[in-house]
């Protein structure tokens, strides 16, 4: 007899979700051999299926995403928004699935409720892609330094501000320019506020916050300043003084030892031009982490695109497949 | 009645051992909060128990290092050398013990068979420290990127060398001048011979492309080049081509798909000044990671020291004590 797949379900088919299925289907031997049984996607849940989506086998295409839910081992969601993704996730623990998201919004608002119904489920929750892409910042903070003490988290964590920025800084081009350029290019969205005022920023500092001290910190604990706010004569100063703007997201533990309290910030900051977070570069991301022991880690890598959050996503697949 | 203890072993009192030690008593509440149930610190095996080791309760000190290795649950290697290290990990796994080691001479030589060791016995083999120390490498090639297809892999993985090379670079020190004062700081072991000709660096890189490919690659296949034939006639030409000259490690998969060819090398490389392996300064780490989907992340921090080392030490414990 040969071994029983994984059933692996899909939610959403956008840029993500069609390089996961793409993904899954030409590594599929070598995560059959990494896990000694196939890993098989059973369905992809879109709200029109008539759509092409290249790459993605038509016949695998649903509607009917309660019932792909159902029949899956783990829950893949990549369609963001918070609802039907909050239900759908809801649903998939009730029967037993391990869910995988890149939703980041979601986490951050109701990641201890979700955590709660994964311990209550006996399941696993995983969300590496929402933080930062294939950059794997929430397991070493999480699993690496266990062992350690973080004291303070802070970097660049949302390519699109940091691609206008970067414009500006280092082509000259106006601030006002800079942003419409980015969105031309596709590195703002259509509606770019969560970019331009923070939010996006401010979501996943609150994740790795929640990640590293394990305190219950919202959005709301986010002191929050956009880039949305900034003149080309704050960006003709800092030139001036010899500094970069970055928009930096932050958290740190101050006071001292177990009890020490969570501080959350996302601002544009004056950089010295040496400085490690002044050297992202267009869409790049960096985080830098520091802790008792360890001193001061650096991550650096793309912050977004579909391949590079599938990376993510296939690894927590990995992960959630050898808990079954 | 209180949960049983996770009763550790540690094997060597040096720096890293020390720090170890310390760090189990003061940190000792909230690792019990961590895993439910209290890691006790079972006893220290060292050649002298005579000798005073800071921070060290002198009556956990053993010189009987296999009667303190057959009543623990998690063994943590930090000895160095390869005997009696083999052998008391292999008693260790044996009994049913966990293994945590920092020894990168051991597992790049004989990591096959400790891993055949350790499934046989059901045991947990890690050693996330005998690789740039804190900086998370092993996991991130390990797991995080478990989904991916690793390509490359290239860094500046030996602090030592790295020293050395960044005090002819920047300040200008003769090369021999600046293996002396290396020396005379602590950088360099009484015979640096491991960090001048390349050795250590290339166990490193033989433990790295194990993890990324899972092939049975070697020191032997590592083409190798130290430091220690280079003349400040070498510093000076790179110098004069705007160049930085930086000991590389370096494994790459070459050929297409699964059944691609690994290669090794270690060997002195003259770097633009902006490329990002010449950034590291003084006794940094950096780690360039190239994935198909993940693109290129990049990781930094430092690659050495009692405390850094005891942080990975104190991640793979942790790990290895939820493993009970």
């Amino acid at each position: 007899m040969s071994p029983q797949p994984v059933r692996v379900a899909l939610l959403g088919a956008g840029t993500v979700g069609a390089a996961v299925a793409r993904r899954l289907d030409d590594r599929a031997q070598r995560y059959a051999a990494q896990l000694g049984r196939p890993l098989e996607l059973v369905g992809v849940a879109v709200r029109d299926a008539s759509r092409d989506r290249p790459g993605v086998d038509p016949s695998l295409l649903t509607t009917d995403a309660e019932a792909l839910v159902d029949r899956a081992d783990v829950v893949v969601e990549v369609m963001g928004g918070l609802e039907p993704a909050r239900a759908l996730i809801e649903r998939a623990m009730r029967r037993g699935a391990h869910v995988v998201t890149a939703n980041k919004q979601l986490i951050a608002q109701q990641g201890d409720e979700l955590h709660a119904l994964a311990d209550e489920c006996g399941v696993g929750l995983d969300y590496e892609a929402a933080v930062m892409a294939a950059v794997p910042v929430l397991a070493v903070v999480r699993e690496s330094l266990a062992g350690d003490r973080i004291t303070a988290i802070s970097g660049i964590v949302n390519g699109s501000t940091n691609f206008v920025l970067d414009m500006v800084a280092r082509r000259g081009v106006p601030f006002q320019d800079a942003v419409r350029q980015a969105g031309e290019l596709g590195y703002l969205e259509a509606d770019p506020t969560e970019d331009l005022e923070g939010l996006d920023a401010a979501a996943k500092i609150v994740i790795l916050a929640r990640t590293a001290w394990g305190r219950p910190v919202t959005l709301a604990d986010v002191q929050r300043t956009g880039i949305n706010g900034l003149t080309d004569e704050d960006f003709a100063h800092a030139a001036a003084a010899g500094q970069v703007i970055k928009l930096v997201a932050s958290a740190w533990c101050s006071g001292s030892g177990e009890d020490c309290r969570v501080e959350l910030a996302v601002r544009p900051v004056g950089l010295p031009q040496d400085d490690p977070l002044a050297q992202a570069r267009e869409g790049a991301n960096v985080l830098i982490i520091e802790a008792e022991s360890a001193g001061r880690l650096r991550l650096h890598g793309a912050g977004a695109g579909g391949e590079e959050t599938a990376s993510a996503v296939l690894g927590d697949v990995l992960r959630a497949a050898r808990r079954r």
